[in-house]
């Protein structure tokens, strides 16, 4: 699996569906601007990553096939949240990716439709799929993102109830952030047509995937908010939502719990598609935490000594 | 088909469903707010009604069953694009059927999660529909409430486009209101097992259908508009955005059209629940119409004569 010809494919096959979804009118800049560029593409990436990992038979996902519909479905899905989490009674945010954030760019009625409509032409690419497997595929996806899900975790942020302990900020992790992640791997193993399990393994093998989702979604979050911990000056904002800053120490430990986990179920599947796309997420973590390694200690009070432990694993797992 | 017995199953197993999707969570008041109690119900009951009208065997529908899922699934669909439609950075609502618009009751981030809630949750309940109809009803409901569909008409709505030309005008109403009326006509006939009609005729009837829940969707908004000339003060917002002070003959002539047209295919297809609901429907607006028809022809620069023909079709149409 070469990434820069994966990143390549789903990104013209990310274009062409959206632009299947929309109608022919000035508007359609408005969802254009909102997906496209694409930021890293994580999540199609893992759901391909699934696909080369565990189908016996062909890995290749052409348009038109289920997991060009499913990588699109829940990029566009990931967008319309970006779009709606930074509207101003939401996270009020001027800027994303180098870029005006939708509302700022077009209007904010504009950004809510926008996201609206992201939202029903994602299922409307699952719609499409054709597999035995979308009942299940959609139970899940509806499950996972929905009101007990996604928006959950999104409301448990938006209330501050995830500055309340530590369990609740995991909760929050877990829905906000771990569930699409979960969506990728299951949904994807779910469309493979023939798998290398015989049908007994296969649902212990989505069992593990949805555990691998987990702790891929909650460290790849807290890695996230520590890398903001790299500058040498934090805005008082960043202060009051970073949880480095709330739950140092168990923060620490969840992360190191998340990797080791990550490691060994990735090997445990021999999951070797899934590591490299890991691998090279690792890496830019590492390299960053590793160049301003003071500044994340400093912020932390904590000495670069007791972040070791966490920066060999992660070298080791970028490797 | 008795109306108010109708009104009691659907009421209860929306309230059944929605709370099925819904965290165990204080947001989960707000979910509630948004939906219960409901409206009209209107969309449901068309549904209903097709099941009445064109099942050969069962026509109740149980919990579970497919036409309660559907039921409930469009009537939060609904909801959702009401709370959303309410925001201050759409048509900034403070008062719906009687009570505080869902944000101005519990605020703006709250309302637009609910909203977002409430769309992938109607996926949800469609998601648990057992029938081998479930991804064709699938891609017509992505394709008729998505960016080409009922959000396409709320774009044109926000930006005024509507406003241009009649045609322009009819489109709007076509996107915004029609479709999900279509969708709760059609969507209702997929699901039924056993029809009256041949699979041979079934394509025919389903665009027969698709026909009628147009001109009902065209038609039911128009009205809605013109109840609003009942009264004699109008404010200068609702003069703005009324298509009856800017298309007055248009829009009498297009309420003639379609109400023939109502009428002319519920006869076709001999549909006798349909036409208890609609009768039920046109009777209020008859009453509201009748009651004020001279503030309804001054609003319009015309005289009470030029209405006679609507209103004798509207009170044919209710008995």
């Amino acid at each position: 699996m070469k990434l820069l010809e994966i990143k390549q494919i789903l990104e013209t096959q990310l274009e062409h569906n959206l632009k299947s979804q929309l109608p022919n009118h000035v508007i359609a800049d408005v969802y254009h601007y909102s997906v496209i560029p694409p930021g890293k593409l994580f999540r199609p990436f893992l759901a391909i990553a699934v696909l080369h990992d565990f189908a016996a038979g062909e890995k290749s996902f052409e348009l038109n096939s289920p997991h060009s519909y499913f990588c699109s479905a829940i990029e566009m899905h990931h967008a319309y949240t970006l779009v709606h989490d930074d509207l101003p009674c939401m996270d009020n945010d001027e800027y994303r990716r180098g870029r005006l954030t939708v509302h700022k760019a077009y209007g904010e009625w504009k950004a809510l439709l926008a996201g609206d409509g992201l939202l029903n032409a994602s299922y409307g690419l699952l719609s499409k799929i054709k597999s035995s497997e979308l009942p299940r595929l959609l139970r899940f996806i509806t499950w996972a993102l929905g009101p007990k899900g996604l928006i959950q975790g999104q409301v448990l942020d938006l209330s501050e109830e995830m500055k309340q302990d530590f369990a609740t900020l995991l909760m929050t992790h877990e829905y906000k952030t771990a569930r699409l992640i979960q969506v990728a791997l299951c949904g994807s193993y779910m469309l493979i047509d023939y798998k290398k399990q015989s049908s007994y393994s296969e649902n212990r093998c989505l069992v593990d995937l949805f555990k691998l989702g987990l702790h891929t979604g909650v460290t790849f979050q807290l890695l996230d908010d520590l890398t903001e911990l790299a500058d040498a000056q934090i805005s008082d904002h960043e202060r009051s939502v970073n949880p480095w800053f709330y739950f140092p120490d168990e923060s620490l430990k969840r992360i190191h719990k998340g990797l080791e986990n990550i490691k060994n179920l990735t090997e445990k599947h021999q999951m070797e598609a899934f590591h490299l796309v890991m691998k090279d997420y690792f890496g830019k973590i590492h390299r960053i935490l590793n160049d301003n390694i003071e500044n994340v200690a400093n912020h932390q009070k904590k000495s670069v000594r007791d972040l070791v432990p966490m920066m060999s694993l992660l070298e080791r797992l970028s490797q």
